[in-house]
């Protein structure tokens, strides 16, 4: 039987009710095939210890945070062990320097570079035990500890996963899976079976918290299937995999939205060669991720330049946009918090063409006015003003038929 | 300069304005010696983990218990390192394992067997950081992490200042060191500036928590000079080291007493060889500690056999008592948790007969009934009623004259 890696997020752990909970599903499937577990930190453990820290040192060194938060994923490792052993079967937690989780010594936000000791999961999973890793962490070659960044946890389990050979890689979290927009907003949501690789990490970076962009690339690059699911209901969520010729390429698997961003203009910078990687590199230097730049030309040799970039780094931003004013003596810039993002995604777009046109006339007939625009080969997203986005979302779910098993929208 | 090991519990940690003053007194001594510091979980951190483990296991695997409560001290290393960051001065945190602390496998009761990489604490001090190392904790030579039991810290600290070659070992509590008795019962309690190793192990074996017994050994064995003193003042504390030529030999030192545990009597068990081994392989394979014994022969071929033990462990022993009394055919048994322990310790002893007899009349002047005894070459103890025990130690402290400098009660 082949190896199954199960991920459980820290809400599916939140207390001792949820983390019983968790040991009778893990044990369930333990009758059957060999299991690794890997876990997140309790509930709010880790924002707490953030806060400890804070109390302590307003800018913590990165490496100390590593070593504070890192015991997050210890006590939920070892307290999912006695768990299962409390149900008369057993289990072993191994921190992830145990089982040789090797990162680069980028703290905080750490990489996998390999994982060494695969060899231990194998032999305590041959002895008929249940493995539990610890989630967001590894060790550098120095034997230093490092955390993985938020959502680190999802990566772990997808590295371990490709490490192990395992047969799949499921993710528990609080929703039944991947669908079609969130069901918050559209009630006639609709759970997608399966989505390629591709279109996940279009989602993911378009806005859907479901899974870590990075553990989708990782799952990419190894061929690990990765199932979403539900750690409330025996559900059989969403498959991630490779698109095949068996697998139905839909127009547009979803739409997604999302708010998490502004929009900043810079406006009247001279329109010369240069300028646009001066501004980018800037932003780039003080660790802001920008996501969508249009730029027009305002006047003669004068342009405007547009971006997107995470809201919470807004202040971050004001000080280099300030300096960048002066620099290239602009017109100054704007802020602007109040838009969002709507995006359409659909592996078929590449043999459809069309779908950003129908994108646009939706929009348009609703009076949601569009003020950026980008696109990928499966992706079309327009950035909006917030107030039209859940108008947006349904409107575009319901044109193009999303709630339908079949989508015929176009 | 040579190296100070300085180790701090976790009542010293308890919460953030703590570890700052913490980092303070770290701060200054790494201005003037390299400084190493050992330590324990933050206040009520391990007991709050205990009790979580209880709520998901109540016989939680002792090697997932160790899992979880080394969390702890990780947790205090790293916030410690950030508050001397936040001072200007660098340091690093480091686990047990990072520094090599080999133990056995005994879990939730380690012993230390060495410690493997003192180069890397030599090495961070050589760049001019303070090495901040997590107390209680080590790991077997298989990785996995275990603990060394309550008071491990204050090992940890001794054995690393052995392997290091450290100046001294300053062991920070919250009292100002070594008293002649417990202050809170004798106001006028005299600090001792210094005891020797056999002194202490017999003041930490009759009931005194300033240090554990362990540890003690251990500065024995490695001949490290450790340093009792408290953390919340200046104070220079008791120092505890090799007795020699140089130092007095104080014929009493102090007066420790001990209410922790209680006295149990197996009456009429069979008077013949054999009875009292397998009365005491029993009570040990309960893993319970006996401390005094005293048999008597109390009618023809019968004998009372009585002992003390800690109260915490009193229902263990009633099984075991239980069965017992059954299988050896006794006249029943009884446990009287309304005792104490009252004991005079001092190297000077060995050479100056007459203290027991000395003893035994001061409570006999006092009318406090002596329930049982036992003595070493350099400590007398008797057994007392509960109630009397205040005043025994007033009694005792006040005849041998033990709050003036150079007692003279003898």
């Amino acid at each position: 039987m082949g190896i199954i890696v199960q991920k459980y997020g820290g809400s599916s752990v939140a207390n001792a009710e949820r983390i019983k909970n968790v040991a009778r599903r893990v044990a369930e499937t333990a009758s059957e095939n060999p299991v690794v577990v890997v876990v997140s930190a309790l509930g709010d453990t880790t924002d707490e210890l953030v806060e400890l820290a804070r109390q302590i040192n307003p800018q913590p060194p990165e490496r100390e945070m590593d070593m504070l938060l890192a015991t997050g994923e210890q006590i939920s490792i070892a307290l999912l062990a006695m768990a299962i052993h409390a149900l008369g079967r057993e289990a072993i937690s191994l921190t992830g320097k145990q089982v040789g989780i090797v990162t680069d010594d980028a703290h905080t936000k750490a990489k996998i570079v390999e994982i060494t000791n695969c060899d231990r999961v194998h032999e305590e999973l041959s002895r008929g035990r249940v493995v539990i890793v610890a989630g967001f962490q590894g060790a550098t070659c120095d034997d230093d500890i490092t955390t993985l960044g938020r959502g680190g946890s999802d990566t772990t389990a997808v590295a371990l996963a490709a490490g192990l050979g395992a047969e799949r890689c499921e993710i528990y979290t609080d929703v039944d899976g991947v669908f079609t927009a969130d069901p918050r907003i559209v009630p006639e949501a609709r759970k997608l079976d399966r989505v390629s690789y591709d279109e996940m990490l279009e989602m993911a970076a378009a806005g859907a918290k479901v899974l870590q962009m990075r553990s989708v690339e990782f799952g990419r690059n190894y061929k690990v299937v990765i199932n979403v699911r539900s750690s409330f209901n025996d559900n059989a969520g969403t498959e991630v995999k490779e698109a095949d010729e068996y697998m139905e390429q839909p127009i547009i698997s979803g739409v997604i939205h999302d708010v998490s961003e502004g929009k900043v203009t810079l406006f009247g910078v001279p329109d010369k060669p240069g300028v646009a990687a001066r501004v980018f590199a800037a932003l780039a230097e003080a660790n802001i991720n920008i996501d969508m730049i249009v730029q027009n030309v305002s006047s003669e040799e004068r342009s405007d330049i547009s971006f997107t970039m995470p809201k919470d780094d807004f202040a971050k931003a004001e000080t280099v946009l300030r300096e960048l004013a002066d620099e290239l003596g602009g017109r100054g810039y704007n802020i602007d918090p109040d838009i969002a993002k709507v995006s359409l995604i659909g592996a078929g777009m590449k043999t459809h063409p069309g779908v950003a046109a129908a994108m646009f006339s939706v929009l348009a007939e609703n009076g949601i006015n569009i003020e950026m625009i980008s696109t990928s080969p499966i992706r079309v997203s327009c950035v909006i003003g917030e107030a039209d986005v859940d108008r947006a979302v349904r409107a575009l779910h319901d044109e193009f038929k999303l709630g339908e098993e079949v989508p015929s929208g176009l």
